[in-house]
């Protein structure tokens, strides 16, 4: 059984990720940490896991959590994770990382985006962007993985075919992403109540969100040129889940049969991305509580438009349901042992 | 045209009552107030009240407010009210306090269930209690109105006509409450969370709600007998209303006829409750955005027990629309001028 | 007092224009109808109106309606109304028809798009579009009114200012919109369920919804060029309110501050719309419930990509609101009268 | 692998079984059957099960049903069922049906409350009702399994303690339940068309609901005395999980140490029952999801009344998740196998 650990278990990707490992039939969590003013046993704070689970959630020790465990799940906030990983890295354990610590490469793009000094750039050279759809083999092997956000996994998975092949010239990729709230975080803010999100529909961060780099980065890299898609998050009042409805402006005309065959082909050995037939479209409901990502497709042949509607739950193909696909390729586990 | 001042003018019973207040034929708003960092216009605050409404809205001055209004809301938090209500009166003002600073003629009491010491017992004395199915005649000429909290005007709607005339023994009452989270109040709670309250039904503070002395002194004035009503509050996931399902255990049988007359006829002069026919239940959605209460009936008569269930919308009835109504009554306007 | 009579009363838009023309100073209704097993009262079928409209909603007979209406409102399905406006405005009355009717000037349009063979094209060349923010003019003379659909309301307001002046020439325009369930009409369908829209979000109609050829030829008229946006609307689990996020792709840089004038400008004159200031963006919450539309703007200088974000109540400003303000021009009322 | 059929596997409860059967390690589903226009592949009608279920969901065919499988879920309407269930058992298959039709032993109560006529009284003296907090041991050998209703499992878990030692006098059960939709079943109506369910709480069947015998029957059986409680259903806007507060009302002085006791003792050895610790109480999201079923306890000591709050997911320990706990016990298998 492989011994893991959990630090920052009592934010909404926390409890999902330790929810997902107490069913892994190959792991064993040794240690649920977060920062609390008191340690309490993790079954209070979510009662949720009254007797499934009699760990006591404690604030961190690394010391203490290294030697309970081989893989460190951080589940932290933004700007806290790159405190920690060099010296979980140096005790030799692995890390996947939920944060967007890792995730840019380019260490002045993360400070510009998240008005944070970055203060681990070593270990940001060797972090391993997880993405099993792009990166599974650097995964295999990784020490650390920077678990993608939950916005850029939906965004990337509806254009990686595209920006794959990119003989029509695409001119433009605009991303309007609708999201429910616990991609948010787990927090106290007026923004947050009840009665201002119910009945409610907001953008926000227009062309200005943080996981737009990160988009940017991985479309670049891909294509081997530089992309900068617009990106344009919506809040929607329900507890899980995005869809994201993408606009692929291409210079030529294009073929419906032409898009859905490149789609289906890029994503043939990818278990948890499923193109839809054509005249099909994903609806979140058909993905949450699963790892699934549903992905439908509509293309104005004419206008060279392409209109791909993709679907993820946040918290898990989003955040914790793909930390654990990572651990399964890291770890020579089937990629979706426990998650289904 | 009337001259009133809304005092803590941003929480959800301020800003409704704003509301109100604006389309009123027969007042002006004059002042608006709130805790703030900075004045800010109200329509900033509220954009829903972008070139409805041009006032700025102030940290509270009470020489200023009274300079400018006659009549002084205080939607203000439980403890606070009774500071300013001393002044306000001094200077010749009427208040109506949607606060429960006021309402608990017993401050023993009052300084039990709010554990805040009252600071103004003189004045408690004189107030009177803001439900105009039981007051009308002294709200008229009343100064100071304790507005009803939002639970202990749907409870008290519900029991009254039974309490009023209990020939055939009342051994116990049962109030169960729904309410939505307006009734909460704007403010960052992590419990208020929206996804910690969507999906989610919960009971809380089960015959232990600061509302429940609220209820038995009245019940108790009513029926001139000490009555001490079960009253258990549950959180749903709505933004606006409360249905209240009261469980009346006589000591006889008793019949539906007799129950549906004797509620009818309670409130055939009370222009905002309406006594549904038998066999009709009321629902939330029809009082929603109105100052109406809806109560249907249903009686076992071998048990003699009768189930009452009413609603309202908690920021009308139960809070900001009763508070016009009282004012209403106070000036002699209509009573349901501006209320539909 | 204008005598008027709602056909269709048991839609959501029946249901809401019966409550704003209630409260209307200026009106009286006269009839209600609507397709119906056995005539009710109409508080028996919406008992949010029991004992503030005594009206017994009746099965249409044109002859009676005539006899006690001047302004007669259709609120009835697309396809219904024509059936029956050559005979009202044979009879002399002014006609607001709220379902598609009307709104589509090229016949073979309408047939194509709505699968139904029109059968008045007579009075089709005579309809006036209604939303006063292009046709006032026209409005106030009209004796049959076609009143805008939901969606076309909200993203026709958002592309107006641009498509009206368009020296930076505009390349392509993608309206993305988020509607709440009334919008689909009072209904009983599995797909409306409320476990089958809770908590989801889903695309329908990608840009195959009967809604486009409006906005196309309203655009179209006022650009003097044949425009073609793609839209594609989502459902959203809230009531009511639509949220448009519109995006016009432009050949040349633009600025921000030109975009806000342009805008602040062409609706310096029209009452029920509100640009809001630079890095200021609407939400549903703030017009739920009101007649407004408020805009804001967001631009992508570099890319000449503007953003714009618009949101209306669906069954006001979308709907039934707009209706009335129609009434209140064709009638020289104030325009806002009983919609504030 | 135990081979199962699901017959009646497009409502809520069958699409539930489905999912959790997919994932059982005991067993393999052969079957799955539905009344349909033609057939289709199941994850055609549920997308959910793309690539993760390939059957054809076919109309009943009650001898190829039997060719596959040995255990039969009937999750049909009620009086379906029991036109199937005798050609079932005399196949020597076992069966475990979901609907109401074996639930009440006395068929006079059956076609008064359900007005249909038995048609299968034989079997009905031989089905054990499913509930393994009662009847574990019947269950073992059981062919037919009545499967309990939601809300009769929900009040029946909240109350069997109390009544099962009744030395305190129990002189009245009210039980006040609040639902979410799925337990409405999935059907095209008005009444649940999302928004005449979403922003609204309404009380339905009051005291007159069709699980209140099923009720009444079991209180009944395990207290030896005739059993009447009072049973109120609400429906409230979520999509899973019953919260029922149920109010005992004891002819003596009570004390919340002794209650607390009495159900932790009562359910020590119920893997599924959580009895949580004095001044806990359960929120429904605690236990979505799960097979849980979680209660809390407050004693108004000196009017000897209890209150009992208690929540589950209405499709899995109200229907789906029970009806694999009842087969995971006839064939035995660990009694929570699947179902965490």
């Amino acid at each position: 059984m492989l011994k893991v650990a959990v630090v920052g278990a009592t934010g909404y990707t926390g409890e999902e990720l330790t929810r997902i490992l107490l069913n892994h039939p190959k792991v064993e969590i040794t240690s649920l940490t977060a920062k609390l003013d008191e340690e309490k046993k993790y079954s209070e704070i979510f009662p949720r896991f009254l007797d499934r689970c009699n760990l006591v959630c404690k604030n961190l020790d690394v010391a203490e959590v290294c030697s309970k465990a081989d893989l460190i799940f951080l589940a932290l906030p933004h700007g806290v994770s790159m405190r920690y990983v060099r010296r979980f890295l140096s005790e030799g354990k692995r890390v996947i990382d939920l944060s967007a610590d890792y995730r840019l490469k380019d260490k002045g793009l993360y400070e510009k985006w998240y008005k944070i000094k970055h203060v681990d750039e070593d270990n940001l050279k060797n972090s391993i962007y997880g993405l099993p759809e792009l990166y599974k083999n650097k995964i295999k092997k990784a020490s650390l993985i920077a678990n993608p956000g939950c916005y850029s996994t939906a965004a990337l998975l509806c254009c990686l075919p595209s920006v794959s092949r990119n003989h029509f010239g695409l001119s433009e990729i605009i991303i309007d992403a609708k999201s429910g709230l616990t991609g948010a975080g787990r927090k106290a803010h007026i923004d947050l109540h009840f009665s201002e999100i119910n009945e409610n529909v907001k953008a926000y961060k227009v062309a200005s969100h943080q996981h737009t780099p990160e988009i940017s980065q991985e479309l670049s890299a891909i294509s081997k040129q530089n992309m900068q898609p617009i990106f344009v998050p919506h809040i929607i009042p329900i507890n899980r889940g995005i869809l994201t409805t993408v606009y692929l402006q291409y210079k030529e005309k294009i073929s419906q049969e032409y898009m859905q065959d490149l789609y289906k082909d890029f994503y043939k050995d990818s278990p948890f991305v499923k193109v839809l037939d054509k005249d099909k479209l994903p609806q979140i409901k058909d993905v949450v509580y699963t790892n699934y990502c549903h992905i439908g497709l509509k293309v104005d042949e004419e206008k060279g438009l392409v209109i791909v509607v993709g679907v993820i739950d946040n918290l898990l193909k989003g955040a914790s349901g793909q930390a654990v696909e990572n651990m399964n390729i890291m770890y020579g586990f089937k990629q979706d042992e426990g998650l289904v």
